[in-house]
């Protein structure tokens, strides 16, 4: 970036003057010859691009004054009936007052972060977490506390003991954000039985609980698990939605479930005159068809979980047959990620040269913590590329690692 | 809004705690048999629905793996181009590290206002000034001062003293937000010898200029006048602008074009994960005619102001007939809206329920002020309705005014 003249340096806010360098999300082609496991993108083969065109049609004879004007800033008509219908489906009672459209989850998280957060406020995260959410969370000049997973999610022991030590320091955290369900980065899943604990202390120690549900309908293996909003849901729990996984993350379009009495502030938050009627129009269109109105998306959904289960079970597989003795795995239920530990001595931004000069990239684990860290770790996502593609990148990266361990 | 909670009610930012109602944008149509004047959406009928599914199509079609996808944050490469070529048409030389993409000029005004604000940070605003700009000040915790308003625009004399004043304070304003062209809503335009007079007021005081420059293309009379960021492109101005006036609100497109040097910390705060791919691929292969990168869009423009002129001649033509003694307004050369002035001894907002009980609607004058006052102001909108409806809206308010005068 270009040296800022020392007048305009000046006016910049704290957050934009201290902060490091924005996050430079590169395309997912990369450089030639090279097979990204980086980013979380949905697999691009999947788009239901006849069924979008169609539904574009179809909005914009139907509805044109609708789908191209100015609309509701709590979201269009169509798709808060879409959502309400959806949520029922899941268990969840909600109604347009517990709604909130948004521009993808990310959009989401930033309201509510805003919601809760002055600047210099507590809160905690997971770590690893979503690196977005840092981002943002640092924009909203947060004090961030980490709390660690292990295989079950987020340790709720490790939580309770965090929130005495710093209780005992007077600092009274008023955010949580978690990814209860196929976590990113980690892949790990809250386990039924911490869920409602997690609840519980969220409630006895009056924080939000900012629930990230991005991956839940992805689910491969088992029994779906409640949601934290659905186990208190006009209490301290708001859940961040999105279409991008499940539709077609161009779309930019996501959702805020909220206890009703925040949605009010809520709106005072949105001030982009409302998330895309276009997008949203289109998205309701072809989410029903005809018989229910998430009947098209439904079934959609379950033609992704095939995909998507094909290929987590691709990279688990070349893990298996790759990975030297020392290197160890989440094995995902769902989602998109995988999260890769090195052996001990092995450091993941100092190895990214070698395995980038033998033809894969990913993102080393440190990306992934507020408080650094994390070296060790390795985030592979297998969203993206087709199996073929998936087990010769994690053949050449594990290639790379035996390499450097001799 | 439903009572909240003490433990929920703790946990709010300062911003929402303390803030007044969030805006609420009702729908445009309003009560039965009630001619809306009130809010500034684009005429319906000038969408150009079959050029947009037909637009959407290619898009699909060419692209789908772009269109359908995550993007750049910046901005989707078709749409930066488009961007580009625009802009080189206006004699502004932008690349790509001049722009930023975002929802709607909206989102655009977020962004640039939490690039230089911090909460308690001193800046300016037009008196009166857009409804929703003053939302995003107040949600920033700005302290927020007035700079009054003439027929030519924003009083450059009366900004020069309010400066000199605030100084004697100890106040060094970090924003001046203004609308220079077609002023929302105000419908005035700053004159040429006030524009390079501003910008270096803006140098010497080192302050930044947040130039909105959402109406300027909608000209109906006379030549264009250079904007703020053509006078001073690398310098102390950063324009918002939008799509919503020149091709569909229902997108939420606009962009910022600022000095390059501020690009990354921009991006920082776009936390959205880039606006849509998909309405930014579907508006760059509309604006396209084949032969330029904006043919079919400058077209467009050339058919809205005539429609918009029209509409703006229309609503003149009613208040020349119908205003009685005493009522004055703005003649704007471009844009949506008027501003009435009620005779002396008439406040605006007591004259709403009599106004829409004769089935009529408008913003009363104080939404537009930061610090209040303005309670003899109206603001008209002419973009939604035709003329027909437009000049028995100005009939029926007119004759309310007459009828309380008496």
């Amino acid at each position: 970036m270009s040296a800022i003249a020392p007048d305009l340096a000046g006016l910049l806010a704290r957050r934009v003057a201290s902060a490091g360098p924005a996050l430079m999300r590169a395309g997912a082609a990369g450089a030639a010859g090279v097979i990204p496991l980086t980013y979380g993108f949905p697999d691009p083969g999947s788009f239901p691009v006849a069924e979008v065109t169609e539904a574009t049609r179809a909005a914009l004879a139907a509805r044109p004054g609708d789908a191209l004007q100015y609309g509701p800033i709590a979201g269009a008509v169509p798709l808060l009936e879409l959502l309400v219908a959806k949520l029922a489906g899941e268990g969840i009672r909600a109604t347009p007052e517990n709604l909130l459209v948004t521009a993808g989850g990310s959009q989401g998280i930033d309201i509510v972060t805003h919601l809760v957060i002055d600047p210099g406020d507590a809160m905690l995260v997971e770590a690893p977490t979503f690196i977005g959410a840092l981002q943002t969370f640092r924009n909203a000049e947060a004090r961030i506390f980490e709390v660690p997973l292990d295989p079950h999610g987020l340790d709720v022991d490790a939580l309770e003991s965090r929130l005495a030590s710093l209780a005992a320091d007077g600092i009274r955290p008023k955010l949580l954000y978690t990814i209860p369900t196929f976590q990113n980065p980690a892949g790990v899943t809250l386990s039924a039985e911490r869920r409602p604990r997690l609840v519980e202390l969220a409630r006895r120690h009056r924080f939000l609980i900012l629930e990230d549900d991005a991956y839940s309908e992805l689910r491969f293996d088992g029994e779906p698990l409640p949601s934290l909003y659905s186990l208190d849901p006009e209490g301290h729990v708001v859940q961040v939605r999105t279409f991008s996984k499940i539709l077609a993350a161009g779309l930019r379009l996501g959702y805020v479930v909220a206890p009703a009495v925040l949605h009010s502030r809520l709106l005072q938050l949105k001030v982009d005159v409302g998330t895309s009627p276009f997008g949203s129009h289109v998205a309701a269109t072809y989410a029903s068809d005809g018989a229910s109105l998430t009947g098209r998306l439904d079934a959609h959904i379950v033609r992704l979980r095939a995909i998507y289960r094909e290929r987590r079970d691709a990279m688990m597989g070349a893990l298996e047959e790759f990975a030297p003795d020392g290197v160890t795995w989440t094995v995902p239920s769902g989602g998109f990620f995988t999260w890769v530990t090195l052996p001990a001595g092995l450091d993941a931004v100092e190895l990214l040269p070698a395995a980038r000069a033998a033809g894969v990239d990913y993102i080393p684990g440190p990306s992934y913590f507020a408080a650094g860290g994390g070296s060790r770790h390795v985030r592979l996502a297998f969203s993206f590329l087709p199996p073929t593609d998936l087990i010769e990148g994690v053949r050449r990266l594990m290639g790379v690692v035996a390499q450097v361990r001799r």
